[in-house]
């Protein structure tokens, strides 16, 4: 196929770029994936003893307040109606997150109304505490007995920093619910998409104008596009530029998938471990995702293990560190980038920003819209 | 207008048998309605202050997993995605209901997996206990621990009775969840009807072969109708053969609606006070059902303690207390209920049997069908 556009990566941010251009502009758009499957991290796949869909790049949950990007979305499948609950297991005892009503009658071991864990927090809030630190931050947000007992174990493992040593810029917001709705996510729309995200993916994909070539590295190109074709970029932005401008810290996660033989394993998709001595810092069940599956089997269930480290070289990049060194470094690279002709850069990990499944829908939108059409029509 | 059919009752019951008899059979209904307002117990106005939607008989909760009647209800007001979720208050620590595993690691101080909180509590199931009295059913069912902590208190003010003194067969199940999942009901839908409980009903009414009687008491007609017209009765079913095999006895419950002036005050929709020094039941607080309304004020809120007791002449009755000699008088009534020609008794009251809303609008839909429809055919 000849192409009309290049997509490096597919991930929602570059099928959506190519399911738009294909369908809406009638372009031929080649897909070129480094991995041998498609879907970027959202990928999911059937562990092969049990059935249970296993979300391979971690817990990915989809919710969203954009309306055009919910009907999009509904193009390509339907949701379930699952909301995200989380529990964290602190000093042995087990707690609902974030950190709301519940939580604080139970840490606390009394009922208040509202009015009453305000009052409480905000007496506890009030502390002196270094505002520099995430830990000052923290205290500064949630009184330090919350911040000891839910945040700081948590952090500490998630950067394997001490809180202390923490710029207080990593968190902007703690939530702290003043009622017992447990939900993760305040979004207007939320659910799973009914038959896995692996279907959704390919269903975004499934056009006669787009062609996935998989395991194809764009920088294994015999000879670079740029210039003969315009190109979106949705890999790693340091890597385009040849690290030139050194590179961008991320954080990365290991997973340790295991089938346990017993029907529930705990009793919830996802549990929390704050606690500094237990290695990892949560475990998944992905059952839990799909109480509507009647395929599951009822002796045996998938847990994952979580563990968090910095990303070294060769490894996944997850989450941006987004330092005050990664930021001006950043800031090197979107010069260079916003001088590269025919190239736009898009996605998490093109523009080292993390973005959430919906956040790189929409945003894929609007590049298609103002940057992508216009370059199309005369 | 001359009724085709009367029909003494405009709860959901009698409103789905007019509305189908007047849309799909094309008759003149007249609904006479003892109160002056339509709807039955579902009927919920918006009190006055606030302006927040109340319930004017109790906390009522959409809940169905019948395609039929889910799809009917739509025909007639769209629902949010409210999930109902309850709390309790037990020895001054709050706990979610119904018992589920954070209830059970929460009230055992203990973080525990499903298999360990099975364990734990066939353990304490195994106690030896009267199995003709609640309580020996309910320990059979749950373990004393639990029993004790969440049922006995609540049940004791429920039936103003002691549970030792209380007939097993009033519980037949006491669900307990072996997950986190707090959600109160099971069914495949459920939620709370957008713009209102009497806006839904008033919908189902809106048809110009319905004519609704308010203030109307079936009894109160010049002359009896029975014999001349189809009727469908929805009342008390003693009340309608004069009492004259004894009177069937009911649970009534007084409610007392309080504005308070804070924001939100309890966090949650419903509150339970199993504690037996605790006058009531439960408060409910509206403003948690319609999170998405935004015209609810944000200084004051409206509460409703419930109260639970054996309702008395000129009380309205709630729940049917069926009892062994309530079984019997049932027997006699619905003996005579067969032989009466021409009327056909439906509904929670005409029955005395509870029924939620969706099997209220259920067996109605039945009746259309085979009892109803057949007797205007030819
Ligand atoms: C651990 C984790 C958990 C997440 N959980 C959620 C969640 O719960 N909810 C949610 O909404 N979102 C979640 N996300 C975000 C989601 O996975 C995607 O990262 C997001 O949708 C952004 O999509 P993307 O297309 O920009 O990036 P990605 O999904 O990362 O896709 C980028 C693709 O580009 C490919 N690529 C990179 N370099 C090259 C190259 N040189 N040549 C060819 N291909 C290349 C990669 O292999 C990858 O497939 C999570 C992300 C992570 C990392
Ligand atoms: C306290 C309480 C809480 C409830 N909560 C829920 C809930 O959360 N979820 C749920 O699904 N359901 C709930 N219900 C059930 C619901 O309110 C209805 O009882 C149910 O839908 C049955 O409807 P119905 O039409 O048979 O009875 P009703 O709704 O009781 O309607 C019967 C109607 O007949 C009228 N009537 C009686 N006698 C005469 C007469 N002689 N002449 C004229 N009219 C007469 C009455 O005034 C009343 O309006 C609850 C019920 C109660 C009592």
């Amino acid at each position: 196929m000849r192409a009309d556009l290049l997509v490096a990566g597919s991930g929602f941010f570059g099928l959506t770029v190519a399911e738009r251009c294909a369908t809406l502009l009638g372009l031929n758009v080649v897909v070129l994936e480094r991995r041998d499957h498609l879907g970027g991290n959202a990928y999911s796949e059937p562990e092969p003893q049990t059935g249970i869909e296993v979300h391979r790049y971690g817990s990915h949950l989809f919710h969203t307040s954009n309306e055009r990007v919910w009907r999009y979305a509904n193009r390509f499948t339907s949701f379930t109606d699952y909301r995200h609950r989380v529990m964290a297991v602190v000093e042995g005892r087990v707690y609902p997150m974030p950190i709301n009503l519940g939580t604080i009658c139970s840490y606390f071991g009394a009922m208040m109304s509202p009015a009453q864990a305000r009052a409480l927090i905000a007496a506890q809030r009030a502390e002196d505490a270094d505002p520099a630190t995430l830990e000052g931050r923290a205290i500064s947000l949630i009184g330090r007995p919350l911040y000891e007992a839910f945040i700081r174990g948590y952090t500490a493992k998630q950067w394997q920093t001490d809180p202390r040593d923490l710029p207080a810029e990593i968190i902007t917001r703690l939530p702290v619910r003043y009622t017992f709705d447990t939900r993760y996510f305040d979004d207007t729309y939320e659910g799973l998409p009914r038959d896995g995200y692996t279907a959704w993916l390919e269903r975004m994909a499934d056009h006669p104008r787009i062609e996935i070539r998989l395991g194809s590295d764009f920088f294994d190109l015999e000879s670079s596009p740029v210039g003969r074709v315009p190109v979106v970029y949705t890999g790693p932005l340091d890597r385009y530029f040849g690290y030139g401008e050194g590179r961008l810290g991320w954080r990365t996660l290991d997973f340790e998938v295991e089938v346990q033989p017993v029907p529930d394993y705990q009793g919830a998709p996802v549990v929390n471990y704050p606690d500094p001595a237990v290695p990892y810092t949560r475990i998944h069940e992905f059952r839990h995702y799909h109480p509507e599956r009647a395929h599951y089997p009822g002796d045996s269930t998938v847990i994952m293990r979580e563990y968090s480290r910095f990303a070294e070289d060769g490894d996944e990049p997850y989450y941006p560190v987004n330092s005050a060194a990664d930021r001006q470094t950043l800031a090197r690279y979107r010069k260079r980038a916003k001088a590269e002709p025919g190239v736009l850069f898009g996605g998490r990990l093109g523009t080292y920003h993390y973005l959430d499944m919906h956040a790189a829908i929409g945003s894929a939108l609007t590049m298609v819209d103002n940057r992508i059409a216009p370059l199309f029509s005369r």
